[in-house]
């Protein structure tokens, strides 16, 4: 399939108008063709419009027929062979077997969502019978959760296809029945129209209003304000920076409608090594940790960039283990070329603040933007007086902080803020520690690990990628994982609706098989 | 029981130092005693200082503590007996039967909260198997819903026990885990004084910290600003205006971390009654409708403010029976002189408007607050093109549409804004028509109901209190009925935790005999 620079509007291919620009091989630094145009206002005014006339149809299309839409879209993406891992490759400088998986996992979870769409759980059916001898009698009422409405999905640059525009926002907005405009993040055109038409085509083979899916370039400022700030967009998707994600959330609010935007944002994952663990693991835990921190450059989301642990002799032997592993780390590829000076410029920055010291950095790379992996240490009072050692750095650099004693982990854990994740190494003799920690890491972060890394986030139903602000936008939710579904519906309640009008899946004889609560007691009856 | 004029900070009652105000005999418009005092910033802090100081502890009981809990604040607010509904009729202007009606679905609410807390259905308790053998191997990972953290809770005027100090949202707030904080309505300090201390008392008898509960007086614009604003609340629950509601929005959405506000606000309760349905029953239909309008003096959220019908006779014979009805009722007294006012001059207003007419005035009251019900007529085209016409009046007025053709029933409908109800009254020959409106209903309302009126919000499982905005400031969520739960909970995934930090909800053997989501399966076992 050639890429011509497109965009897609419902089922048009369209050129933008607005400025010019080229996807560039951060290896080297080089564009590449074909030129791309950004998109206008009017470029989105056009897909929301086409979003918000299909949306009733879309949303009330049966379980099956989104399902298969979802698993359709999952093989189309597998049809597209090569070529997409090679453009992806060349967009994005991550290898090839880094991408082959992604592109497993971003097909991976829209099979998941057909599965949530044909279990119907996320609907929540429930239903209260009438008791007409009650005083006051009570009426027949029914709940079902239906979809939110069109939504705007913001490619995240880091996972060019899991993040991207078939990834875990849309997937799960299209299962809800949400029409979904993507803004393609610009690092990745070429992947994105590629995987746009995958999903466009789709809509077409299963005969969907073609407003169900459109695909736009263009910047934040314009594009992706347009976006936000159009009435039929209901709720947004965003995986990106802090200011990006807060730029979009105060236009949310400022709407004569506000709706909700589900920014994941910025998160420094906290290790807490506690003390027996620390004793006895002590090479092992630094080793496993700098594998973690510069996986894919560090560029994770859930890289591990603080590490919290007891002076001493063993606290030594970690760091030692972790300098010795980061320093034979050869630097790979960044991203993009702003990625990677902000990078460098987040790295020279934190080892220029007083009491932070650099106890390693790992090898040069060959290609233009590699970046050069970077190991800190401080001590707890420096951490906790200076805020700045508590933003991220986005890429392979992490800050270990030596305590004098066991009650800074409990202090430094309240003085963070939301993350993603919060990790505890341990052994049972570090029970009570951990016992004390635990209800303090449950309040910041969205998922607790224990004995693990962070990085990799497993696509499941158990699974929160999410956390209290600034992690993200809204902690009531996940971007990965099954329940990512429930961002994307709302409830309604039906009182004394006759059977011609009631929606299939509250019909008395349950026709769709659901798990229903019904007089409060769930049956499948 | 004394009422003192206190506030309720933790265990301790604290006169205010603010300014100093006394409750108002609506019926009179006299002050009567004793004198309550405004809190201060200080006070708003002192008491989310407590109830962040509880969260942990208090997050951390057991269900069957927490159902305990609430079942002993209902025991001891039925225990104030008469004195709580003379103070409750004294401040409000209500009848003895409908407080006494409020009390039952007050003490009823606490007691579905403790089953919803029992069932624990609210955590969503969910287990995925760790998959050892597979490429990479999946940890164990396994997700509940926790408590969100502090809840601001604000009463409203019109059910100053079932929305008020131990009303839906503070027993949902509790249920969840979540310390509250209210600030009580300044319409109903006494009762608010007593309800609080029947709170508080059953604070102390569980053996709960004191923070769990404390309770504020004071305005909006100090006490209500410095609770949304403190950093331990963690979301805010709001019956009211929507003045009010938005005020509150943009204080959460300004802090560092902003939070959910829940506001129940402002809604005007469309009735559609579609052709068959109103040949048959022009009168009955007529009747019923101001029966509705009416209860209460109007003062329901879920009032019928606007009816939209096909002109012709049975059109007229509608608008005649609701006339004749509506002109036999005598006002009754309003909540408050300044919701009085308002009515009178929302009214006025109206009737002011070109192409607005008056069809019937109920009869003038002998209270000082009567609030003399109002029946207005317009035709389609006026309403379209005067946003002034949507505006909710509180109190008994609504407004008939008379249309000219069944197609400006769905021009009307996509029109509305955001609405806690929509009503259809049809017959099965309406069929058509009603299909062609229920999406856009769906789309504008929280509940959706036919051939009844929608006053009256049942408490249960399958009910919807809620909306799209400016209905609500949160459409994914109700403020009556057991899922009002969820909008103070967020999930928290634990990856890999030994037993003995799992949640009791968690562990392998399901001592809380809960249903859980296992690998994608319901199961109880």
């Amino acid at each position: 399939m050639q890429i011509h620079g497109d965009m897609l509007i419902g089922k048009s291919a369209v050129q933008g108008t607005g400025l010019s620009f080229f996807a560039i091989d951060p290896s080297t630094g080089e564009e590449f063709a074909p030129t791309f145009n950004s998109g206008t206002t009017e470029n989105a005014e056009a897909a929301c419009a086409l979003a918000e006339q299909a949306f009733d149809i879309f949303r009330e299309t049966s379980s099956e027929a989104r399902a298969v839409f979802l698993e359709t879209i999952a093989h189309n993406i597998l049809d597209l062979g090569p070529q997409l891992i090679d453009r992806a490759i060349k967009e994005s400088g991550l290898p090839q077997a880094r991408l082959e998986g992604e592109r497993g996992r971003t097909v991976g979870q829209l099979r998941l969502f057909a599965k949530v769409v044909r279990d119907g759980h996320w609907m929540t059916p429930t239903l209260d019978s009438a008791l007409p001898d009650r005083t006051p009698p009570r009426p027949d009422l029914r709940l079902r959760k239906i979809a939110l409405g069109p939504v705007a999905v913001f490619g995240a640059s880091n996972f060019p296809l899991a993040f991207s525009v078939a990834g875990g926002d849309t997937a799960s907005a299209l299962a809800a029945g949400c029409p979904v405009v993507v803004k393609a993040h610009g690092a990745h055109p070429g992947t994105s129209e590629l995987v746009g038409k995958a999903i466009q085509a789709a809509v077409t083979s299963c005969g969907l209003p073609e407003g169900v899916f459109s695909l736009l370039h263009g910047d934040g400022r314009t594009v992706g304000q347009a976006l936000v700030s159009h009435p039929a967009i209901k709720a947004v998707g965003f995986t990106g920076s802090r200011q990006g994600g807060l730029a979009l959330v105060r236009t949310a609010a400022q709407r004569a409608e506000p709706i909700p935007v589900y920014a994941e944002m910025s998160s420094i994952n906290p290790m807490f090594l506690l003390p027996d663990a620390l004793a006895h693991h002590p090479s092992k835990i630094g080793t496993g940790f700098v594998d973690s921190l510069t996986l894919g450059s560090g560029q994770f989301c859930t890289n591990p960039g603080l590490v919290i642990a007891l002076e001493g002799e063993h606290f030594q032997q970690f760091c030692d283990a972790a300098a010795v592993a980061l320093e034979a780390k050869t630097a790979s590829t960044m991203l993009t070329p702003g990625i990677y000076s902000a990078f460098n410029q987040g790295v020279d920055k934190l080892a220029s603040i007083a009491g932070v010291s650099v106890i390693a950095r790992g090898q040069h790379g060959s290609s233009a933007c590699a970046g050069q992996a970077a190991l800190f240490l401080t001590d707890a009072e420096t951490f906790l007086s200076n805020p700045a050692l508590e933003e991220e750095i986005f890429g392979a650099s992490s800050l270990i902080i030596r305590c004098k004693d066991i009650s800074q982990f409990k202090q430094i854990a309240e003085y963070l803020d939301g993350q993603l994740t919060a990790t505890m190494f341990l052994t049972e003799s570090d029970r009570l520690a951990a016992q004390v920690l635990l209800p303090v890491l449950e309040r910041k972060a969205g998922r607790i690990l224990i004995n693990s890394y962070p990085t990799g986030v497993e696509v499941c139903h158990a699974m929160v990628h999410g956390g209290p602000f600034p992690a993200t936008s809204d902690s009531r939710s996940t971007s990965v994982g099954a329940s990512a579904i429930d961002r994307f519906t709302r409830p309604v309640s039906y009182q004394d609706l006759p059977a011609f009008l009631l929606p299939t899946a509250l019909h008395d004889d349950n026709p769709l098989n659901l798990w229903r609560l019904r007089d409060g007691e769930l049956v499948q009856a």
